[in-house]
């Protein structure tokens, strides 16, 4: 059965790598995916796959019933495109300007689709029901995985799988890691409200240049002093504008930042840290303040018996060389949000491209992937629908 | 003499405030106050008094010879406006949208043209020579007064008087201050060059916020450990920008500000300090700098002799109920360049409007000043001029 | 042979406690160690087992060489004390004023001790060699364990196992850690040096005071910052010394500190970073320093397969109710080095007193172990030692 | 009569060198001035002039009414020596080790003793009355003189003269300087109480060392940001103190300060803005704190009438060379509780060692005066008491 799937997907591989293509010259933003939501729902009405659009915003939702008895598994793949303008000189470049897929979500939708149109004609055969999961909306918070899961799609749903293609690790390689995989990616924005005048009378104002320094330099302690050494945390500043004449004392300076984190309690003790230096800073200078803190995906955390099982079938591939344990990352996935409801596993999939002068890092302009990463991916991800039936017997 | 001079100023007074209040509908940016100037060489052409225009840039001198031997007296006033949208609500309001009078060269103008007009009525008693500097280009560094002294404005000059009305002291007060009266005002500015990238993988930048913000507090040092405490020095910083993203890490920081100061010593150290610690800041940080020092005017430093004459002879005008010694002011002023060249002293005239919701500091979008003002300023000027000759005998 | 093996130690139970006890009384600090040393070697001279003593300083060496064919197995146990007066109302309370083993050494040396007498009973039934590496100086940097690899305590074993008691776990806990599982304790001295005098004449000082404070603040940046957030680092300053009168500035400043980390890059780079943050805010405050940095013991990284095999025999010794991952460890421990030599594995076992009144922490004064624990980390060690030569097969 | 008393000041001019030679072998320190202010009341009570001793402690006070009338002019001399070790090598070395003069003390007893002996002389040519204050204790807060006030040294007293001879001044040197000529000198204290704990673990505790690092740092704002430019002041800590084990967290962290201003409001302010700063550092850490300020000597002001009347009539004695301007200092003095109650001036007499090499400032272990100086003050203490008289007149 595996074999046969094998083979099925290698022989629809110039499909995959023509549908990722197509979607890599037509991506479109975060929550405005309408026409690839099209595609995806035309895709499988062809097939004659029944599919719910719509889900919980652009998503969409196809339901394949095995002949055999089995589990429910949810395999999803995400479908936006970043505000990025392309600049690779390749034949399938982006026709967007300003948009492009350079996080490998194209990818990702037409590995699921191959890997659907393949299960759809070996269903007979198999156990359990299959929903593919193709997500709107995962790179802007607060991303289309809550609402999708409002909206049911998750129903009956006893475990899910989702692959993302990393262009730093080479082809052939699959990387799990059971545990916090993906960062809490947290933002927060702190206004400073002194007291502006003349750059020549400091004792008249409040100086709120000085005092958002003062605030930096201190929220450096956090993550030096009040963060447990072994657990991971970041807090970053993205953002400082105080933005006045040479010989002016600033009114407000305002900052924008970002708390990264893989541990609940930390990312709660951190916020109350921040408020905590802000307020005594702002006393300190005399100064009020407003302080925003806004949660945005949770941490990631992969369920150890299906990271392990998803291990273990990786090994069985032959086009893979190498399976290995991811180092945490502390970017941010809403994928975190299936697994807080169902079992599962986020995994890596190698993709750098084969010449040197090609390999760019997610969210680059000049990003792309190895197509020889969708087919391992697709055996991947079919291997795991297909297996897991065999879990737990 | 004095008595005569004083009589014909009040009969001048209405014309004085009509001048003062159609310069103040037609104000002119700095270096582009060719109508202005073009009014004032008319004003003196019409009396018949020799004019010499475009002096350093858009410069008005005028020379009256007295009939008798004397000493040659400079009185100075500025001409330029600022660019600040005009929210009196008063029938000689701005006429130029954005440009306004907030500082009073209206009114120092239109009492230095009247000056000259009843110096020229009574020029065959009078002993000495009288030049009317009307500078341009007050407001803005590099300024007026350079240029105008590099093409002749004090040749043969003895002694100068500036005059600048003062918005928050009141009618009927005059102000002196030997030495040191307004700062040298100077600006610098500081692009901190780090390394950008993701906010939450910070070890992979360099943070040009942190290390910007490192340096704000680092340079509260300076004034207040590196100048000898009876000096006066500040150091501000008025404008911090680094605009990026909430979950990205600066690249670039730009840092603007002043230093004021009234010693050449403490100036030259300042900036010396300056340079210290951003050296050893970036340093600490890893961080690439530019550094750039802009020497704006030097201090203003009143002769003393030329001051305790200026308030010996104010306290004998009728109009001035009192006479007293000003506090040095952090803010600039180009006739500092005069008293480089040749003796001389800088005053201040209490202007404050009678109305109390009325009254506005300068540079203020309500600016205004009590016309009473520019009489006394008149005859201060005017005695000072006609007495200076008696100095020293 | 297991079997008979735990009934001997049961035997030797209250043995082990006189043993304890005697040593508890008799404590001695690091270096010094020279009774204990004896007291040890006498135990085993009067079994009839071989011992070496002065093994690269106060270490002491016994080998028991089994009646069948086998690997090396050393077990370690360290047997100095600290300089801490001992505040415990108990009869075996230290004799000796202001030192005191409160960190369970007399313990850890009583365990191996018996171990030792039963696997010399057992011996003609017995696979392999036994070494038992008694050492010296475990508290005090650069410690025994050098001396004692040099002087040939490790030739011909092929694995090592170490047991330390942990007052906070509960008796019946076993701990175990794959890898870095106690940090390297580094040790680092600045003595920021500026230019003394009076507290009213800032400018004519160089200040210590505020420069080392500047340096205290930047160092937070190097966790918060400097260090990839999934690895674990601490930057702490222990010590800040400027001791003058109120109306001085201070000459001189001192600080010392320490780092802990797991990973040599890391270590290798906050050395560097520190070194640069010294630098660079000395450079920007005009000030002179002195660096010192001291390299204490390496991170003590446990052996998978050594690691898995502990906690495999672990979990089926009938004391030992629980087995489980331990969390790394901040503080250091010179079990590093033999690591670096052969394979093995450090072990926690939990020896909470029972009266929640005696819990105490490791270092503190009224610190003291549940004395079961000795029994359980006797069968431990005795388990690894005897069944480690099935490995492999 | 003014030149019959500089005759007599002249032939005592030996005599005064001897009483200042004795007196430096002799030193006392404050409040413990025994057997100086014996020494001073027998001096008077050989020659026969009235004499009170003990006043407000161990303070002398003398009185001799003139032959005619006029007003009662007072003139000051302390006599308290510093704990420094005398370390010059002349004959008239302090004779008490760890004791000397070392801020002239001595040679202000000598010059007032010589020069009441010579009033004494002239009194019944003199107009008015003369007291002359001894006082003990200058060098240390609270001082001698608010006792001795209190204790009515200055009652019936119309204007007041003090010298201080100033060793960085050429001798024939006299400053004077009307107004703030001395600063107010402040101590304060600070301990931050933070949560102590183990170097390798922060989280667990509340960095002392860091908050107190962070306090000295934002404390540099008070003079740059919060202090008007054109106002002297100074913030400065000389002690910073957590001294503890390299591999430990700081429990307590002690720092002591001195504030120096000269202007009553600007001093209220810094009191305010340290203990706000204290207080939001503080919580911004979460750390406790004590604070306290204890007001020293207020700044020294003298009147102008009286300033100037010393000026002028310095500028008539003939060993006078130059009479001119001091700049303000940022020592205390306790003379400033006098000028609180009367009219008068405190100045200064250059007394500047001929020779470069013993040129050392007050307060050195080698600090010595140029006796020539007790001459100079002399007749001008002597000058001031005697013309006093004539003024307003």
């Amino acid at each position: 059965m595996i074999e046969k799937g094998y083979q099925l997907l290698e022989q629809n591989y110039d499909n995959m790598i023509d549908v990722r293509r197509y979607l890599h010259q037509h991506p479109e933003l975060s929550f405005k995916e309408f026409k690839t939501a099209e595609f995806i729902a035309n895709f499988y009405e062809k097939l004659g796959v029944e599919v719910r659009t719509n889900v919980g915003g652009n998503g969409v939702v196809a339901r394949i019933k095995g002949g055999k008895f089995g589990k429910t598994v949810a395999l999803r793949a995400d479908f936006d495109a970043l505000p990025i303008q392309d600049e690779k000189d390749v034949p399938y470049k982006s026709k967007v300007p300003g948009i492009m897929h350079a996080c490998g979500h194209d990818g990702h939708t037409s590995t699921l689709l191959h890997v659907a149109k393949v299960i759809y004609e070996l269903k007979d055969e198999l156990p359990g029901t299959y929903v593919f999961i193709h997500q709107h909306a995962e790179e802007y918070a607060p991303g289309g995985a809550i609402t999708m899961i409002e909206d049911g799609c998750l129903d009956g749903v006893d475990v899910i799988f989702g692959n993302h293609f990393w262009s730093t690790e080479r082809v052939g390689h699959v990387l799990y890691r059971t545990g916090p995989v993906m960062a809490a990616a947290d933002r927060f924005t702190i206004t400073i409200k002194g007291k502006g005048g003349h750059g020549g009378y400091p004792h008249l104002t409040k100086d709120s240049i000085v005092t958002a320094s003062q605030l930096v330099v201190h929220l450096q302690q956090i993550v030096a002093r009040r963060v447990n050494p072994i657990k991971e945390a970041v807090v970053s500043i993205g953002k400082f504008v105080a933005d006045n004449a040479f010989n002016v004392i600033a009114d407000t300076a305002e900052l924008v930042g970002t708390v990264r984190t893989f541990d609940e309690d930390v990312r709660n003790n951190i916020e109350k840290e921040i408020k905590k230096i802000v307020s005594g800073v702002c006393l300190a200078n005399d100064c009020e303040y407003e302080f925003d803190y806004f949660r945005g995906y949770p941490p990631l955390v992969n369920h150890q018996e299906e990271t392990e099982f998803l291990a273990t079938i990786a090994k069985n591939i032959p086009d893979v060389e190498e399976v290995r344990k991811a180092e945490p990352r502390m970017g941010g996935e809403d994928f975190a949000y299936y697994l807080q409801h169902v079992p599962g596993t986020f995994f890596f999939t190698g993709a750098m491209p084969e010449k040197e002068e090609a390999r760019f890092p997610h969210h680059h302009p000049k990003f792309d992937l190895n197509e020889k990463a969708l087919l391992i991916a697709a055996k991947t991800l079919f291997t795991a629908a297909v297996r897991y039936h065999e879990v737990g017997k």
